[in-house]
């Protein structure tokens, strides 16, 4: 079985039409019915792509960018938030054997984690969720100093994560910097949460956190050196272990990086990903493949054996992601 | 000849008490002379690590963490950097065979860069200079927006590097968010600086310029992929061909990410470099050998060609860095 653990939804414009009316009006209202076959429409082209690639399963959450974490207060991402997941939802109920729900938590800002909390036992409870996305920068890059992931600001999350016993995905939402698109600060994003949680005592005070880190883990596995460097100084553990306390997805649309991930942190740590359709669904003109079709390119490194593509394809994912196949 | 392009200053604790009554005091004042013999003392260790590391010459810039570019204003950052820049300067002609000046720049913020053209030039006409650093983020992360590398506030930095015929390297200095240190600052920083960069006209509208970026180029050779994915959609040059208007040197701790590099920018966009001692100067007990000795590291990759090991040691320094050995 082929597991694709980073999916987003595909969804009709009327979802986006009720988006863009919160935006304009900035504050809570509630949003429109969608029937299933507005839902099925939409979904066909996203089957084909997955069918294509070869990917039996995939896990699909809130596209991260369209999230809202820094704009208009808790009643508008609270309203957002719970409407995109109940699609969510429902699209897995229209095609159970090919889609699990991951959650998109209703953060914003650094506000009380209450309602984050709440949304996750919800998905995960009543909505069959296996997962979540946790964004690490919940001002999206507006300026504002934050708790890194290491803070107890995060530690009733982190609570509730292995009280439910699934895992949490580090994606980051929207970015209102300047100099960065989205896509260039999930990846900054990535290598700050992972140097927050390793050098802090999360994994310590939680050891059966699960936590799986987007697009390769930002620059960290390849900068990895400079962080050993650090704890070899410090008298802390070697990094390349600690590292391993993390998960990795391989959404890297380069064959160079997936042998680097899969060398430095090991096939154990990895799960497929693809992130189909999105921001690698353009052809390759040097391979005329899709640059996110990822299965042939790992089927093609010999860095790795049968035992460990069966690793990264399925075993790690129903390993982290107990409730997926449950 | 092995050129070591990354190095930093090593300098005595009266610079630093120097340093210290400037933070103290908040306003401008003039620095202590420092002796030919105490400058000398401080250098024997220096010149001990580049001698066992094989390393004939190295470029010594001010260490970026001390170059206080958000703080008190141009009067403290133009006579700090210009007292840096003099003792760099005393160093190479107490041992021209073995140093060559990089420049700090006096960076304040986002204000006027006529002092910042004025010290580069005084650095390579005056000091005999044969680049400069470049920070990317003068506000140090404390969250004021900032101008990205692609805009037209960095020109006449770049008028001036192309007519003194000097590369800068990309090098952030100091950090005052929460959530990262300096060091991971530094990283994020690259990859900033790259796509803001290469997603400008930069090097359209200056086709000479040379541009260094530190530490291989931050999370971008490794996250290549989402980056040519974006440009096949936009039609623009394909990323990888893109990269290589950039240099990168080799200051990766790990021989997976220096393999990496060289396989994605190719050997003759990339400059041996070090940082010795620095960041990486902690033996690893896997090898019994300091974690920046890279000159085994590199010699030991059998992806390289004799060719492209003098390439990177030696000929592209010299062709970037044309004032170095005039």
């Amino acid at each position: 079985m082929i597991i694709d653990i980073h999916g987003h939804l595909v969804a009709p414009p009327q979802m986006y039409e009720y988006q863009a009316k919160l935006f304009a009006r900035r504050s809570p209202f509630k949003g429109p019915s969608l029937s299933d076959d507005l839902l099925r429409s939409k979904l066909a082209d996203h089957l084909n792509v997955l069918t294509s690639g070869g990917i039996d399963v995939q896990f699909i959450s809130p596209r991260p960018y369209t999230m809202m974490h820094s704009l208009f207060g808790t009643g508008v991402v609270n309203v957002w938030t719970r409407y995109v997941n109940d699609i969510i939802q429902r699209q897995c109920g229209l095609f159970p054997e090919h889609f699990r729900g991951v959650a998109g938590l209703p953060q914003f800002r650094v506000t009380d984690l209450a309602p984050v909390v709440a949304e996750l036992e919800r998905c995960v409870l009543e909505l069959g969720f296996v997962g979540c996305l946790l964004n690490p920068d919940p001002c999206e890059a507006d300026g504002t100093p934050q708790p890194g992931l290491g803070d107890g600001y995060w530690y009733p999350l982190y609570e509730k994560l292995c009280e439910l016993d699934v895992p949490a995905m580090i994606h980051s939402a929207s970015c209102s910097s300047p100099r960065e698109s989205y896509s260039l600060h999930f990846i900054n994003e990535e290598s700050i949460a992972v140097i927050g949680l390793l050098q802090s005592r999360v994994f310590e005070d939680f050891p059966e956190l699960k936590i799986v880190v987007a697009h390769g883990g930002g620059a960290i596995p390849y900068q990895l050196g400079r962080f050993r460097a650090r704890n070899l100084k410090t008298g802390g553990e070697d990094f390349t272990d600690r590292l391993r306390k993390l998960h990795f997805d391989t959404v890297l649309y380069s064959s160079e990086a997936l042998e680097l991930l899969f060398r430095v942190v090991g096939p154990g740590n990895c799960l497929f990903g693809t992130e189909r359709p999105g921001t690698g669904a353009v052809v390759d003109p040097r391979t005329g493949q899709s640059l996110d079709d990822l299965k042939p390119v790992i089927d093609a490194l010999d860095i790795l054996t049968d035992e460990d593509r069966r690793q990264v394809y399925e075993t790690n994912a129903k390993r982290l992601y107990r409730r997926a196949f449950a």
